[in-house]
């Protein structure tokens, strides 16, 4: 029996019953290490397997081997597994092998849910996610995204938005939401929610300053609506008050 | 104190820590009559104020006056209260009324990320929210959201596909995306996840019927590489495997 586990954001009060239980319940939990380590209060005595960064489809396939083997594991993946997250891989390996094993898949808070919390309410209208990463998907088609997306007024949701070898893919993301996107539209960056380092700030689409933006950061462009007032970035959803 | 809480789905197993922990600190409950019963064996002994639909802004100030008389409140939100939910209008009401109250957020599970880890892992790769009701945004607009997302081959999550006096609009959303979409392209619908009368369903594009689909139901369409393999909704982030 494997189970895919969002673990959520970091914290663990983001995370859910099932996924406490399911952790709980597991013989030997496998993730990167980082999250390994954010588990480790719920994790005790168990056997804890840590991978490095970009070892994916190793992890998944060591998770799936131990299931097979008879046990009981835990693959955790940090926000929602679904979601940019290690579901999609550990299903893709096990159909593709035609493997009889059980997956059970638990919901997780992502990056995008978590950060809105902190910001205030700014996913209340359509929303689009879009990771700025291009190690597996071809940066044209992450360019037709940025402009559809911005051309259509969605509130944006930027995963994965600058890392090393990366650093300007966010710059060129806003240069191409330039045409469609008022300078004084609301930005939120939340970097490592629901962790010790937590930070937030709000700024605008103009006035954007993208050094400070990492890889544990989840940046949230608004819409032609959304404002900021005391602080908190807010889209509304349209009532008429 | 006000805290504006996303119970996730239905299910308790969906919850946050942070979610329980609020409902039980809260002195009184305020929340739509579907939803106060599904948290019902939370809310134990408190007073419960259960609204109907569609009463929104009555809802939001009558928990934002009890707070303002110094109760504790809890408001529930299905899903995740900043996604279509009630943390949008709380804060926009509070902030504009100036109110000297806390209004504390508290994220949840929504309709797509529970949707999608019961159908498999159909959100693997960049994905839009739409809200097909026009209740509150014009329908011009959400056309034009639906033609940008097809047209950049985004997932789409369909929130409030089709309900009373709306039976028309996911018809006529798959008519606006016929000229991108490939009739082959696995559609994944969950009705009332993590209730008891959950029910989902795959389908293809092609095939969709849109009779079934309600307004407790989630529609997913894939992109141009999903598939569907036992049973699984499947979108490849992207692996060589």
């Amino acid at each position: 029996m494997l189970t895919v586990i969002g673990i959520g954001p970091g914290s663990f009060a983001m995370m859910t019953q099932e996924a406490i239980a399911a952790l709980q319940e597991a013989e030997i939990v496998v993730g990167y290490k980082t999250y390994t380590h954010l588990v480790k209060p719920l994790t005790g005595d168990k056997q804890v397997i840590k991978t490095g960064m970009c070892k994916e489809i190793e992890r998944c396939q060591t998770a799936i081997e131990l299931a097979q083997a008879g046990h009981k594991v835990a693959l955790i993946s940090s926000g929602d597994a679904g979601i940019y997250g290690m579901a999609g891989l550990v299903l893709e390996l096990v159909t593709s092998q035609q493997l009889d094993i059980e997956v059970r898949l638990v919901a997780g808070i992502t990056a995008s849910i978590a950060a809105a919390s902190l910001l205030g309410a700014p996913l209340m209208h359509d929303f689009c996610h879009i990771s700025l990463s291009d190690l597996l998907t071809p940066w044209p088609v992450i360019e037709k995204r940025i402009i559809a997306a911005a051309s259509a007024d969605f509130v944006i949701c930027f995963y994965n938005p600058r890392s090393r070898g990366r650093e300007g893919h966010l710059a060129r993301a806003f240069e191409l939401m330039r045409e469609f996107t008022n300078p004084q539209t609301p930005v939120g960056v939340v970097k490592a929610a629901g962790r010790k380092k937590e930070q937030k700030w709000l700024t605008t689409f103009g006035e954007m300053d993208f050094e400070p933006v990492d890889m544990t950061s989840l940046v949230i462009v608004g819409n032609k609506t959304t404002f900021v007032r005391d602080g908190l970035m807010i889209t509304p959803r349209g009532y008429e008050l």
